[in-house]
């Protein structure tokens, strides 16, 4: 951060540490506040304790993440080294048991950066350090307060603006951040309530419909997704404390995992296992992928789709290429901006508020409520401007929910 | 750090891990190692996990300080706020339980940056800190290896630089620091052997005179500093598992806390409890300040005064003017580096090993033996090219030792 652009940051800085506060966790008197960040997401976090005092925080903890750290030690440590583990699984069990509300940025940490370690070892390591947590539930249980954001950092800027100079690039990207998460608003919070009441009619309307099944078509794209009997229409804005996901622009349901039929082109790389995924191809029949082809990442694609689920739903979104996310024009390399730029499909476990009382469902109700279940979750955009959206029914009715990448319902 | 200098640090930012690790702790095999650093040291701080790794050990724990997070509490949080503690705490003392060895890295958190906060609130939230750790024992108490040196940050650089451009001040203190902490050199290892071989002589020799008192003399000093009958001359390159502190120039020893007489200029700068204290000129009668002037700061000192202890000498060291530190002619605004920059005293605690056999001395044993006791340990520079020291013994024969800044020694 430099340069003229260090005194505009300043104020959407803070702005947007506003948001992630007020609209994403809406922190109360007396919380505990516990934020997990990148280093270089100093500025921003410390913004976001000051903001989180000011409301009345009790506490504000700071685990910073460190891929560098646990890359050292799986590629340079000893065997006795990988058996062992930092404190930070110590201090994340803390936090649950505290009941902390949970803010998590995700910057050059949700990136891959590193040449791949030995995969044995990384099991290893990955298996000591959930023992040594008390418990082994994941933030995203919907147990207590949690957002998910992101935060801009010299990596993730430097490939979505390869050809700029580094400071160029954190300044455009930290631009793009805040456009599209409303914190270049006079009054974000009042933008977000206005986002959010469209969000929820967009699903109200949805909802209202009793579709059985979408169909997405496009070039390469003939895909027919049929949804749970008892799915809900259930943005991440309708979270009981805030908005789990920032930005959010999308309309998400559950598919059933025996009912999507045919073949879709995935239209952005997407990240597996840390390996990039590009030009993909699935062919559903009754819910499972039979065909699966891409040009680079064939293995990681093909090692998802034999984990357990990972070849079925779990997610079906709509968003239209207005989208604050979309209108950046940007290829994000983050889930949390790629699955806000367009419509797509999740292969992997199903997002349980999608299901009608689905957050009280033990998994086996789930499952029998044609929810699929997996320890997977990845994203896979199939919208694009040349990608149309159809709501058929039980009767067949056909209605168009999205033209060439805009909404066509009556909101 | 950008440009042309950084392909140069990335050689020399190595060369440094190895000289804090090999030098300072040296690392062996199955050791944890816990590393507390101010979150800008990250590219250091990585090259000494990977270092630490290789070398065998078993865990590197890394716990970011962050100044900002701590003001934010005690200037924006709420009562109930201020009495919570951090996790760094609990982390803090399962460092100690682990027998981990430490490595303490100063850079822009060892800086007073802030506004001042309010000292009831300041005191509570450390009373708070302290209850919240196990054992209440200091990394420095020398029951496990521990290591201070200094990482430059970009406040620090702006302070010591302050004509510079951001960048070219963070190149020119790194290369200050590399420089002065030998790790320029191609063998940093066998350079520092050779340095701290002739700091053993110098300390051997100084050991063998037996000195009664030292005299300081040069414009604005005149103080006699009585050594206490078991001084002992121990740099801190004699500590058990390697050298405690990084640079090291200095050969120190402990005073008579009743015999100290006479007049002092402060040569430097000193910072005391966050504030500088400039121009100070301190009398002794006794042992004890009598008197105590400075042109800013006054306040802080007569503060330092009135604590116990804190009003008598607990440290005196010898420093020359060609030591490395003193040869890059800064003033560095970091106490690791001014006090190996020129001869110094200290207000406050004694250091045990200056004491023979003080390490296994209880405080009673100590202060038998003159050693001065006291909460707080302050250096204050005294020594300058255009001082001298002279060595006297019990009949009054008096060596001159150091002659306007340099060793007069036959070393």
């Amino acid at each position: 951060m430099s340069g003229e652009w260090g005194a505009v940051v300043d104020v959407t800085i803070r702005r947007y540490a506003g948001v992630l506060l007020d609209v994403g966790l809406q922190v109360t008197r007396g919380q505990r506040l516990f934020v997990h960040a990148p280093t270089h997401a100093e500025a921003l976090v410390h913004e976001i304790a000051v903001h989180a005092y000011r409301a009345g925080a009790r506490n504000v903890d700071v685990l910073w993440t460190d891929p560098a750290l646990d890359r050292a030690r799986l590629l340079d440590g000893s065997d006795d080294a990988v058996a062992e583990v930092s404190y930070h699984a110590e201090v994340l069990s803390r936090a649950e048991r505290h009941e902390d509300v949970h803010l998590r940025l995700f910057g050059d940490d949700a990136l891959d950066q590193h040449p791949p370690v030995d995969d044995d070892r990384a099991r290893l390591q990955a298996a000591a350090f959930q023992q040594a947590r008390s418990r082994s539930s994941s933030i995203t249980d919907f147990k207590r307060p949690w957002t998910l954001a992101a935060v801009p950092g010299p990596v993730w800027a430097g490939r979505v603006f390869p050809d700029l100079a580094p400071a160029d690039a954190m300044g455009r990207l930290w631009d793009a951040v805040i456009r599209a998460c409303r914190a270049d608003e006079p009054d974000p919070v009042a933008a977000w309530r206005q986002h959010l009441a469209r969000l929820d009619a967009i699903c109200a309307h949805l909802q209202q419909q009793r579709y059985d099944r979408l169909r997405f078509v496009g070039p390469g794209t003939d895909l027919s997704v049929g949804l749970a009997r008892a799915h809900a229409w259930a943005h991440p804005g309708t979270a009981p404390w805030g908005v789990a996901n920032i930005p959010t622009e999308e309309a998400p349901t559950a598919p059933d995992a025996q009912r999507t039929q045919g073949t879709a082109r995935i239209r952005r790389p997407a990240v597996i296992d840390g390996t990039l995924v590009r030009d993909a191809h699935l062919t559903f029949v009754d819910g499972a992928v039979v065909a699966a082809t891409a040009t680079t990442g064939q293995q990681a694609l093909d090692e998802l789709l034999a984990t357990p689920g990972g070849d079925r739903l779990g997610e079906v979104a709509l968003v239209p290429q207005s989208s604050r996310v979309a209108r950046e024009g940007l290829v994000w390399h983050n889930t949390l901006f790629d699955e806000n730029d367009a419509s797509h499909i999740a292969l992997g476990n199903v997002i349980p508020p999608c299901i009608h009382d689905g957050l009280a469902m033990s998994p086996e109700q789930l499952e029998a409520a044609g929810a699929n279940l997996s320890p997977r979750h990845v994203d896979l955009v199939i919208g694009s401007n040349d990608v149309s959206t159809y709501g058929i029914t039980a009767n067949g009715t056909q209605d168009p929910l999205i033209l060439n990448g805009e909404w066509a319902i009556p909101i």
